[in-house]
């Protein structure tokens, strides 16, 4: 099983990132993090891998009703949106498959909120990516 | 399986946050992301689930050496540490388990990073609830 969502946009990095942002918000999820990690990369080991971002997205009501469900699921939070440099062109969105990452924590009370949110995160790549 | 290690340290968050930085940072890991998820609750839904912080925890070496065997391995990237009230007292400290975390990319080549990951989170743990 694919642990990611990923398409990707024929657009550049900055571009993708906006689209990405704005499809993610239509889909009730926030951005709470930002890891630029081929400048960290770049800074702490002087390696530079390309374009890639991690966003982190949480939609606020999803992760309460998951948090009373399981006090321990911050440590799956948020949901991760990597932003990364296609060599082939374009730029890829690669998310984080909420089914999967849910399924680690094992508790039937989450799994129709995974669906859930796998749903609107597909549907968010999907126009991102249109 | 557990997906996180978990400790309750005999101290307030604020300080236990500290500890959890100066042992995480003695493993190599830094803080690339911080998420007050109390705050955000509180804000977005009017709604209090006491002290509850995530910490983005990356070893940069790790990360490029996982990078460069998956590279969409961004989507569970960094290893997550919460930082929460514990309701009986002193402060709960819970990191994503990266032996779970990595068994989502099923991708032997991350196995033995996966188990130095553990142990160098697991230690810091410890020095940080000793």
């Amino acid at each position: 099983m694919s642990y990611t969502i990923t398409v990707t946009v024929d657009a550049d990095a900055a571009t993708t990132e906006e689209r990405v942002r704005a499809a993610l918000a239509d889909e009730g999820f926030g951005i709470l993090s930002e890891i630029d990690v081929q400048a960290k990369l770049q800074e702490k080991l002087g390696e530079d891998i390309g374009t890639y971002r991690i966003l982190g997205a949480c939609n606020p009501p999803m992760a309460h009703q998951g948090l009373t469900a399981d006090a321990d699921l911050g440590a799956l939070l948020p949901c991760n949106v990597v932003i990364r440099a296609n060599p082939a062109g374009g730029t890829d969105v690669v998310a984080a498959d909420p089914e999967a990452m849910l399924a680690v924590a094992a508790n039937p009370a989450l799994e129709e909120l995974a669906c859930d949110a796998r749903e609107r995160i597909e549907r968010a790549l999907q126009v991102a990516s249109a």
